[in-house]
C-alpha cells in the first residue's frame, strides 16, 4: 500500500479523534453564560478539516512522541484557526455571510457575540496549554517554549500580522515577494508553529526540529498557493464559498501575481521540498509526507 | 506615616515601573508589520492606571515573593485589560469614540486594525507567560496553573462571559443578583486572577492564596460599584468620558438597581472586607490594604 493511499483512512480517523477531543476540551453549552459557549462550539464544529491539529499530532509521532500527549496543544491550533475565521468574516474585515456553506458567526449571533466568541476561542487555546496532563510531561522551560511558539505563530509577528498585510495590500498592485511574505505570515506562521509544537512536545532534538521546520515552511506556502488556485478554478459546492471571490475583492494571490502555470509549478516544487525535508525521519514521518503530497492534489 | 498616605508615591513608582516594563516587553513599532505594533502601543500607552499589574506585583510581595519575578505575568493582565477596552469600544459593541479623553483605536486605525490590535494584545499577554525568566523560576505545573488562572479570568467563564451578560442585560430590567454576577465576571474575574497569579508566582501557600482570593473578590466588586457611582456622579474631565453615559445606554449598574446610598454603603463594606482578608499577611500586605481603602475614595 502506498503512503498516499493510506492517507484518507488516516485523516478520517484523526479527524474523529480531534473532534472528540475538541468536544471534551470545550466548555459544555450549559456553562454560564450559555450564548458564548454555544457560539464557540457553532464555529468549531462547522466542518473544519482539522489540518493544523493533525499536523501537530503527526509531528509529535514523527519524532517518537505520543499523539495523546500532544493532543491539548494540537487542539489549541484548531481553536486559533477557528477564531481567526470568525474575526476575518466580520463586516469590518472580509464581510462574509457564508463559511464552509454555513452562515458565519455574526450572521447567526450578531457582530458583538461573534467578536467575543473569537476572543473566547483565542483565550481558550492558551488555556489548553495549561492542561495538567501536558504540564506533567513538560518542564517549565519546555512549556514556555510551546507558549512562545503558539503566540508567535498566532500574533502580531505571525497570523495577525499577516491579516494586517493582507488588508493593506488590497486594491494595490503587489509583487511576488510581497505575496509570499503575506502567506508566510497569514497562514504559514500558524502551520509552522503547529508542526514545531508537535516536535517540541514529542521530544525532537535540534536536527529533527529543523527538519520539521523546513517541512512546515514549504507545506504552509504550498497549502496557501493551492487555496488561491482553488479560489480561481474551484467548484463552489465543494469550496463552500463562491469561486473567484478573491479576484472580485482584488486580493493579492499567488496565481493573480505569477499566473496559473507558475503557481501550479511552485506548489508542486514546494510539496517535493516538504517531503524531502522529513525523509531523514523515516517511516514514522509517512503521514507528513503523504500530507505534503495530498495538499497539492486536493480539490477543496 | 499611615498606609493611606504612603500610597500615592507607591502607585506612582509602580506605574513608572510597569510602563517601563511594558515598553520593553512589547515589540517595537518598527517590527514588521509596523501598523499593528503602532496600534498595540497606542492603546497600551493611552494612560491606564495599571491597577491590575500593580495588584499582581503587590500580591507576590505580600506572600514574600519578588516583584521582578512577577513582572511578566503582571504585564499580561494589563494587555488583556487593554485589548478588552479596544474591543468594547467597537461600533458593534459600545460604539465609543473616546477613551480616557483620547480617540479610541477604531477611530484612529479603522475597525479592522482595531479588532486585530485587540487580538494581538490578547495573544501577546499569553506570550509573556512564556517569558524564559518566569519559566526558569516555575516548574511546569505552576506555570500551567498561572496559564489557567489568566485564561479563566479573561475568557468565556470570566471577563468575556461578563461582556456577554452585559450585552444581554441591556434594555432589560435586571435584579441586584444579576448585576453582581455581571460585575463578578466582567471586571471581577480578571482582578481576582491578577491577584491570585501574583500569589502563585510569589509562592503563596494554600492559606495565603485563600486570603488573597477573598481580598480580590471583595476589591473587584467594590471597584466596579465605585466605577458605576463615578459614572453617575463623576466629573467628565477626570473620567475621560461623559458622566451619565451608562444611564443613557440603560446599562445595568449597581447604583441604578440598588440606589446611590445602598451602592455607597456596599462599596464601603466590601473595602473593609478586603482589608480584613489580607490582615493575616501582615506588613508586607500594606499596599493591598491601602489599595482597598483607596478604591472607595477615588474620584476618577
Amino acid at each position: 500500500m502506498t503512503t498516499a493511499s493510506r492517507l484518507p483512512a488516516y485523516l478520517e480517523e484523526r479527524q474523529r479523534l480531534v473532534d472528540a477531543a475538541l468536544d471534551l476540551h470545550l466548555p459544555p453549552v450549559t456553562t454560564f453564560p450559555p450564548t458564548i459557549h454555544e457560539a464557540m462550539r457553532y464555529s468549531v464544529f462547522a466542518g473544519g478539516k482539522r489540518i493544523r491539529p493533525i499536523l501537530t499530532l503527526a509531528a509529535a509521532e514523527a519524532v517518537g512522541g505520543r499523539a495523546d500527549d500532544a493532543m491539548p496543544s494540537a487542539l489549541a491550533f484548531e481553536l486559533i484557526h477557528t477564531y481567526s475565521l470568525i474575526h476575518d468574516d466580520l463586516p469590518a474585515m472580509d464581510d462574509d455571510d457564508l463559511r464552509r456553506g454555513k452562515p458565519t458567526s455574526h450572521k447567526v449571533y450578531g457582530e458583538a457575540i461573534a467578536i467575543l466568541a473569537g476572543d473566547a476561542l483565542l483565550t481558550h487555546a492558551f488555556r489548553l496549554l495549561g492542561d495538567p496532563g501536558l504540564a506533567s510531561r513538560l518542564d517549565g522551560g519546555r512549556l514556555a517554549r510551546v507558549l512562545r511558539e503558539l503566540a508567535d505563530g498566532a500574533g502580531s509577528i505571525g497570523m495577525v500580522g499577516g491579516q494586517v498585510v493582507d488588508i493593506q495590500a488590497e486594491d494595490r498592485h503587489v509583487d511576488l515577494a510581497t505575496v509570499e511574505a503575506l502567506h508566510r505570515h497569514k497562514t504559514g506562521a500558524l502551520i509552522r508553529a503547529a508542526v514545531r509544537v508537535g516536535g517540541i512536545v514529542g521530544g525532537a532534538d535540534a536536527g529533527a526540529l529543523d527538519a520539521l521546520t523546513r517541512f512546515a515552511e514549504a507545506l504552509g506556502l504550498a497549502f496557501q498557493i493551492v487555496d488561491d488556485l482553488l479560489n480561481v478554478e474551484g467548484d463552489p459546492a465543494s469550496l463552500g464559498k463562491s469561486a473567484g471571490s478573491d479576484a472580485r475583492r482584488k486580493k493579492s494571490t499567488y496565481p493573480g501575481v505569477a499566473g496559473l502555470p507558475a503557481a501550479r509549478a511552485r506548489a508542486h516544487s514546494l510539496s517535493v521540498d516538504a517531503q524531502a525535508a522529513v525523509a531523514p525521519l523515516g517511516e514514522a514521518a509517512w503521514p507528513l509526507r503523504a500530507l505534503a503530497e495530498f495538499v497539492v492534489a486536493r480539490r477543496a
